[in-house]
């Protein structure tokens, strides 16, 4: 790694020099984590969209020492100080340290958040971002918890895909996902809430948009981050076993489903190895096949129970509709047959309005326009929920 | 410089190398340069706030050699993708290569906006940000010319200043400003116009809020980027008489006088070196003294001449009250004395509504709400000039 | 009636006479009738919210000749001219006419629309709104029909009960309650489409808000109007069986269900004649009764296979949520399981946004705000349905 | 007059009467009217736009006894409750009364404000609107004083020509005039204040649009209704000298000046009796005849004297702007040299953005986004004054 260790200020050769800077580690400095990861890494992980470190300091600059690689999807990150999104950018891979702030007025206390803005990427084992420590002249004080703590799952929509570039942008790279403008970080500042994030384009309850049973959120709600493979991410921790008991939300919401509908239109999907295969069928009609249909209310209904024993108490609420209603009602008579036979009416179902062509992003995706429509009504029902 | 002349792809150690990159020079690469700069030097220097350099480029990737550096303040960019705000950041110095965008499809044009979200740095003569080049693995095709030009000219509120940040920020960083919330370039995108700026936080027509009689817009006007300075930037050109015939503005924006009022409330200036001083005075009753309104009206009337004179056909707006009204009437009252004796009817004034507590950004500043106002006042403005 | 049969003009004393004003009976006009009506009638009765009289008219001025009268709720009506909302007023008991427009241009053609801000008044078997004729110096025209033709069936959401009025009031009153303020007709405006309503405050599918099983939609769909009685009524028609045939909508809306809920939480109802009464139960811990929510469930689907019988070829679009998501999912499953049965898959459901303290109007219901919220919604999911 | 004296119950004859109802004449109710007029006429004329009466009544139902007559243009009214509009309305001729709520729960007091809709006649020496008293069942209570008070003065803009009506509308009629749609009651409910309003479509500062220097606002400003001619008007007050003590407003917003540029585009004026004639010129070139703008900004100038000798310590505001902005910078002009001259800081000129095809409305003129946008920049300019 080129850039390893280098000081913060190696950088600005002929800047006038900061001397009151200090290296602090993870273990010297405070701070909190967002974001499901393994806190006992020496260099903290951040595996999911929008997971963030976050810190009140002083002084009159920061910096942050990470470490980057990637093989195919580089990271883009976000800094919010003071609540207040500052910057967005490319990661390089390397190891280095990027100035979060500087020739601030040191006495006052500054908040500020390094979030990712890119999903977890299942499909380049290669990819990951690290956190090693902090360079400041200030000091570190104690972050508070927020009113609420959500959790939200999800595919591309909750990747914030589509919710940066422009309409006819058709590329799938990371650059054009966001947690900076999407439904769930609107959310969470309108309810003054943590929040963590578990996303995956293109992955579903029963199987993926192409028909892969194994792409599925359900399959990976238990572990750290249990979607991402590799030696690396192994020893990074994210194929531990999750501790539900480290963040218990007050609601999850759950976003899927688009691509389940999806997978009834693509071709089955075949496994190179044991040659097993998969797929959802469409009648002749074009309606669901009742089979196949059942196994993804099945499949909802299972990750309902799932959910509900990691989160005895919290509000579920499935949430559904910003790329298309196809399988509203199947989700919802999955959530209703949930309730009925569990008793269990702390999970729901709220529609979501589809995107538009007005409302769209790049990508055929819901844009931001799309991303605030429907964080309002959440945001609206959740409060309902919250403040009963 | 640390980071000199390093091949982009070093940063990248594990990544699958894309082989394909080819490095442009400036005299290789096909591209247009946005705002005042010298086109003859080797490489480019984006002096003023908005300075970009727009390319339209095939291929899957797309980096930008640049130099940076500075004493105090350092610089900010931003990029535009096909008119779509992607990426801002803070640039440490050095001179290397920044990853603009990786991994699309290499037969689509992509149109490519690099530019400075830092105005330029009279404070600072350390402070330079310079294009050499491009590398790519596409090919440049030219950047067509927008139906309109404008140049805008301003002060803090023309740098974007408060723009960004949380209200509660006070603090006079790079970071607050920009090019991209600012209401010059939400003009220029609602008109398709090309447009260059001018800026600086602080200064004014007649004197700077501090009664600093240097420190003046008209000062600088007929220079390339006449507020620098140092042996560097001289170099850079900036001192170089503006070749007017260079870019023929449809519509002169000037949005100054700010700062005139604020000189009324502070103390004298005094020349360290020479001993003078400059001060403009209320009378006890709190209203300007004649003689110093006078003097300010006869700034504003030479520098509407001095405009003219280098813009013989363009529209010029004195466009003043984003920050308060104080100076509104002798602004109007100077606009009208100029349009009479000249009988120059292209000159004009148009009151912008002052930003509240709910339209203000960080540092007091007019905020993104109030920029959006105001623009929405200079585009219906402007749209009735430009298509008479 | 003291005021029958007067002149136009008799009106206005002093005023400059219109010598040139003749009166039209219907028979004589050209007009267009929306709204479920006996034609048939020489004066045309106006039952439903919204029903309307449209007309192309040139001349100067235009008088329409009607007829008022009720024991408890007056009516309101509205006038649009060329699109726009003009007036809005309190009807008096009384035969007589009414100015809608003077002093205009008498060659060009005015569009007019006079029409019911009041719901049909099943409590009130005295009131009824008639249309005798006109008075104008000016030709009638042909109406066109508009692109889409849409019946919309609901309860006082769809009577526009709280889109007029400050928040704090709480009295039942016709003034409260419109069409010019309805989602209804915000989204036939923006789909350039006819509408037809039906809609009763307190009514549900399966029984009313007070567990009267008789207060149904349902019951009165085949009718034209068949909620009204007594024998004023009976006459003008409105037990008559309605011709479907007359009116073939490209979509029906029902936003039923809110009224359902709300029987749960109410004591029985007991009919005073037979002795029967008729209850929605809740469970001890909260919860629907199962062979209520049942019952409930069928009258849903029976009412989906009634619409159906009589719009053969119509989308039949269940909308729900404006006031609450009790319901959704037993709705949604009622829903699912006609559409599984029947094979109908021109039926569906669409969850919208439940009403806000900032997006209530009067006596808490939703509020013009919410009006707009759930149009935009449902114009959005039409488009998509009408334009495939 | 066909109607007079009726009494209100008899014009529902089947209606189950209400024998509470009670008569009560002006001098034996409670009530405040807003707007000038003599209020020791029996009758109390609305003579203005916007002009009300305004009670704070209780019981079930409220009638108000109105006398209504006009050659040419008829008034329409507007009626609020609690503040919200309810009805707007075209008035016949006669004396009658009208039911403004009824069927109300009798306890609670209803704030209403009945008010007109139409600008004063002064083309129409017929034209009045009297209020007689009132019919109720309630008892009236006192209408406290809002925080504010304010004083309009304008010409069509502020008589709100164009807030109602579809954009093709181009007949002078009373129907596309507005109060309830109004730049001046949307910035009075804004601020919380009552305010009066005095406006003439066509008139101006020096001369009216087509040149009459006897059209001014300047030369009935001292009257209560100065404008309105005939024996009539005359015995009801209209050109009584204005009681300035009567109500001392906080600010004194003019809008005028529209019509003084107009006239430099039309003919000259002909008195037919005395063979005077009137015209604003232009140059050859297009520009404004240095004499005639002279003769412009001293009509400004007299008028801010002439407004500050009756209201000593108001602010007063010359807005200007939203039906373009010909005459900003001489009017500006004449506002710097009146504060010059007289020391008289409470005075101030404020520009108005001009409408655009998107925010007009009727007859070309500044529709409702328009007000809106210009009632916004004025609210946020006047909170700055009356808070300070």
């Amino acid at each position: 790694m080129a850039l390893r260790n280098k000081a913060a200020q190696k950088w600005c050769k002929k800047m006038i020099r900061n001397e009151n800077l200090i290296y602090y580690s993870l273990k010297d400095a405070v701070y909190k984590i967002h974001g499901r990861t393994d806190e006992t890494q020496p260099a903290v992980p951040l595996f999911w969209n929008a997971g963030s470190i976050e810190v009140n300091v002083t002084g009159t600059e920061l910096w942050i020492d990470i470490e980057v690689d990637f093989d195919l999807y580089e990271p883009w990150v976000g800094c919010d100080i003071d609540g207040a999104l500052i910057s967005r950018q490319m990661l390089h891979a390397g190891r280095y340290q990027l100035c979060l702030f500087r020739h601030m007025n040191e006495s006052t206390t500054k908040n500020v958040r390094f979030f990712r803005e890119t999903q977890a990427m299942s499909s380049d084992s290669g990819h990951h971002l690290l956190i090693h420590g902090f360079s400041s002249d200030g000091v570190f004080l104690p972050v508070p918890d927020k009113k609420y703590r959500l959790e939200f799952i999800g595919d591309s929509i909750t990747s914030g895909e589509g919710t940066y570039g422009a309409r006819q942008e058709m590329d799938w790279v990371p650059m054009f996902m966001s947690a900076s403008r999407n439904y769930a970080s609107m959310i969470s500042d309108a309810l003054n809430a943590d929040y963590r994030l578990l996303s995956q384009g293109g992955w579903g309850v029963l199987c993926s948009w192409d028909n892969n049973p194994h792409n599925t959120l359900p399959s990976c709600y238990e572990k750290i981050c249990g979607l991402l493979s590799g030696e690396t991410n192994e020893k990074l921790g994210a194929q531990k076993a999750y501790n539900f008991h480290s963040y218990i939300p007050d609601a999850v919401i759950i976003n899927l489903g688009t691509n389940d509908a999806g997978a009834f239109n693509e071709p089955a999907w075949h496994d190179p190895v044991t040659g097993d295969s998969f797929k959802q069928h469409r009648n002749p009609d074009g309606t669901y096949c009742p089979a196949d249909l059942i196994r993804f209310q099945k499949a909802v209904y299972d990750f309902l129970a799932l959910v509900r024993k990691n989160n005895p108490n919290s509000f579920i609420v499935w949430a559904y509709g910003m790329a298309g209603y196809d399988l509203a009602l199947p989700i919802a008579e999955a959530v209703s047959s949930y309730r009925k036979q569990t008793k269990d009416l702390k999970a729901s179902f709220l529609q979501l309005p589809a995107a538009t062509y007005e409302t769209s992003g790049s990508r055929n995706h819901p844009g931001v326009r799309s991303h605030e429509q429907s964080a309002k009504i959440l945001i609206d029902y959740l409060k309902v929920l919250l403040e009963a």
